[in-house]
């Protein structure tokens, strides 16, 4: 495979930067795949030309018209699915790592702008209707929702570089606001290669969309008011972004979904030969193997009840015990080696971090590989009598999980609250009481809750997979952002303005839209 | 007047704090009115007590159950007004001042128990529809809205000591959420006799309402994951609150209301004698007079035609001759004193700030009076050729205003947006192209933007007067948050968790209210 220079495209060039080069190595062969520079740009320039260049074309649009845009780069993304499926086996991905990642990142893209036909060809959309706030009706307020006038930067994290790039674009591009997209170094061959290709489609004004490759740099001294930060990753990361002073001082928008420790919790009735203990087995062996647990919403920590405890601890060490990281270009392999091996080392710290508290009961951090990049599966138990602390708080990014017993619905769901704040949580069960109490006892500390019962045993989508149709995010440890939702995803570009005034003067601004949505539930 | 002791409830008690003693100074007359102390306080204990006390009790009722106990705490509180507006006056509000705050903040808390009567009697609120997630139906996801589990820390300005608490309780109780609030220790004691008198009314459960008077101590380093923080007031505080470490590691929702430098603009049909012209002049003088412009909505800056510029400066020059600042219990004072002589330093302060940029056209700094506190109220404009700088930066928060010359549409808007982002901005115009202009350029900047044409010329509620029916907030400068806005205020309180399941399961555990509102829209 060829090294290829991976270059930014900033203020409408493209450019490679100066300073010292890193070399990025193939997670499986660790061959060198890509040279970088991340010195030597304009950020205060690019942030300017997004604001300046790409808002103003994009808000010349219609919401409706921006549909078509993006509907029509969604169509020409799809023409390079095969060579973004192969950059995606140089970070580790697996074929079917791969396509979750680009499937899933075109599919989301589509998704939008099938979802934005259903807008109407304003300028503004309509939110809630109009409220009369005088006795004898000549004074009256409504509210509009505008593109806020800023720039969209995402920060991305390493594990999806295909779909989040899209998942955050499609709504910014609907919203009406220019994105400038920093892909975590380590994946970013991938989402260099969509970005050249998102410029090649020419469907998207100047400037709708920039990349920045390597390091941020400067890039948020350089934020202002109207621009939003977009961020995935880690919660120490969050940390940085959301208290630099910049972003304080403007009230720069700052949405994060950051990993969390999600859970999935197998129910009373799960008595083994049940339905939902067979789902909750294959759940969690999923998770572990797929992109190698190296995803923000797999299952870290799995909950059973005491009187099968045992028996599940057994069964869930079977299932991996066939399982071992191989390498991601065979079509056979189920589980990809790890990112880096960075990635190992902070895997295998996270994993003396549980010691404690936790008895390996399968798998082991294994032989790294010709990489250094291979690593596990491992399945831990809480250890007879130990207090889980360290479960509920550490993190291990990898095909990692540790099973924990309960012995009530409350303990159950006290256990996947000791998180902190989840993305997802899972609970498998048939017993309606049961899931009634789980979900209102998890509502508030998740972003989504799964509950696997009825035909959703066959059906399901999965614990790990995050539908544009719902809500993605979670509270607390998850960083306490939402993104997607369906149209609730342009809340994070959007500004809610109340205009008041005369009925008549109203009404004459902000005619009622005949065709599309009427509000847009954000 | 008796000199009261004002005292903290927390955790359930009534306590007197311990340390320094503070004394509180009659705004008017300068008379010793009130001591504190602000040590002593565990309030760990007390935001525990809230979480584990106050949200499970709220949590126990329906959405529509509380909305009653928010009427029947409206009713109680509507038997005391008399004596808050007494109170009001301490911190120099004029009778019409003292109604504003008090007869608004009963008014919203009111309003928020007829809202919620519209809520279905459920423990959560539907979102949006049931949306299909598998081909062959088995597999569906729907959105719900439910209390978060933690403690909403009210830190409020002191312009409105009865409004500030209220606007913000109303929705947290709706929503189920206990309260702590954290009133500005200068016009505490009207914000202790309401607590006082909410306590007394042994409507709400325990732990649903506790106060804290006097300094915020460690309360931060307390919060957790599920808690709030609600902030109104300055810029400066904001961004302490925002960086701290505890609020940020926890991900805590903070939401802010800041100062902002919110505009009013004439209309190039503002010509002598219009109505328009009246309205406009109308406004600036009754926001220079309505608290002593010591409002977070007031006009600080006027934009002008060119060509009015000299006749619109001589009226308003003119309409403040007359106006100065008088005993605020005096029966036909029209301007009180500020809060106290620290605001007024600071007031001179600002001036000093702008002197370079503008010139005095009416009225003078003044005496400060017996209690130090008297102010203004100053008219200055822009001086011939100076740029405009100071001007959208430096918030004078007393009465002042600065008038400024427009050549065009688009500079009036550009002038506007160069505060930074604002809470609400007026227009005054029967011209419906400019009025379109002015709302487009304005909507993303401000969070609100009040046109006064045809009937509103009589009917409007007022550039200053935020309605619970609108949102209040504004991007950037006005700290980004959002408040009000009807059911849309409750989105602070809650949590959104995506719901993923077999349609039968979740038709069971989340059936659609056959009665009040199938969405809230926030």
């Amino acid at each position: 495979m060829s090294v290829v220079r991976l270059r930014s495209y900033l203020s409408g060039e493209w450019t490679e930067g100066s300073g010292p080069e890193q070399i990025l190595h193939d997670a499986g062969s660790g061959e060198p795949v890509a040279r970088l520079r991340s010195g030597g740009h304009d950020l205060a320039a690019a942030t300017r030309f997004g604001r300046r260049v790409g808002g103003p074309a994009l808000r010349r649009l219609s919401f409706r018209a921006r549909a078509d845009l993006v509907s029509a780069l969604a169509r020409s993304l799809r023409g390079h699915r095969d060579e973004f499926l192969d950059l995606a086996r140089t970070y580790g991905a697996t074929l079917a790592d791969a396509r979750f990642d680009v499937d899933g990142g075109l599919g989301t893209l589509g998704h939008y702008g099938k979802l934005g036909r259903s807008l109407p060809d304003t300028h503004w959309l309509p939110d809630g209707a109009v409220e009369p706030l005088s006795r004898s009706g000549g004074f009256a307020g409504r509210h509009i929702l505008v593109p806020r006038e800023g720039v969209a930067v995402q920060i991305n994290a390493y594990n999806f570089p295909c779909w989040g790039p899209l998942e955050k674009l499609g709504p910014a591009l609907l919203a009406g606001v220019p994105t400038l997209v920093k892909p975590a170094t380590r994946s970013a061959p991938l989402t260099c290669r969509l970005v050249e290709r998102i410029v090649e489609a020419g469907v998207l004004p100047d400037g709708a969309i920039q990349l920045l490759v390597g390091g941020a740099g400067d890039l948020l001294d350089h934020l202002e008011s109207q621009d939003a930060v977009l961020f995935t990753g880690s919660a120490r990361t969050a940390r940085r972004i959301r208290s630099h002073p910049r972003v304080i001082r403007e009230s720069v928008r700052v949405n994060v979904e950051a990993d969390s420790l999600n859970a999935a919790v197998l129910g009373p009735d799960g008595v083994p030969g049940s339905a939902v203990r067979e789902a909750f087995l294959r759940e969690v062996r999923r998770e572990l193997a797929q992109k190698a647990g190296q995803k923000c919403t797999a299952i870290r920590r799995a909950f059973v009840p005491a009187g099968e405890f045992e028996s599940v601890c057994r069964e869930t060490a079977a299932l991996v015990r066939r399982m071992s990281p191989g390498d991601p270009r065979a079509e056979d392999t189920r589980l990809g080696p790890l990112v880096d091996p960075e990635a190992v080392a902070a895997c295998r710290e996270g994993l003396d971090s549980l010691e404690a508290e936790t008895e390996r009961i399968a798998g082991d951090p294994g032989d790294p590989g010709p990489a250094g990049s291979s690593f596990g599966p491992v399945v831990l138990r809480l250890r007879e009598g130990a207090r889980p602390d360290a479960v509920h708080r550490v993190e291990v990014f990898g095909p990692v999980v540790t099973l924990l017993p309960y012995a009530s619905s409350e303990e159950a769901a006290e256990g996947c609250r000791a998180g902190g704040g989840s993305l997802v949580t899972s609970v498998f069960s048939e017993d309606r009481v049961f899931l009634g109490r789980m979900t209102m006892s998890l509502a508030a500390w998740n972003g989504r809750v799964l509950t696997v019962s009825g035909r959703a045993l066959a059906e399901s989508t999965g614990h790990g997979t995050v539908m544009p149709q719902l809500v993605h995010g979670g509270p607390g440890r998850a960083g306490g952002g939402e993104e997607l939702g369906g149209l609730r995803a342009l809340s994070a570009f959007v500004n809610r303005c109340a205009i008041q005034g005369d009925p008549d003067t109203l009404d004459a601004l902000f005619p009622e839209p005949t065709s599309g949505v009427r509000a847009a539930p954000l």
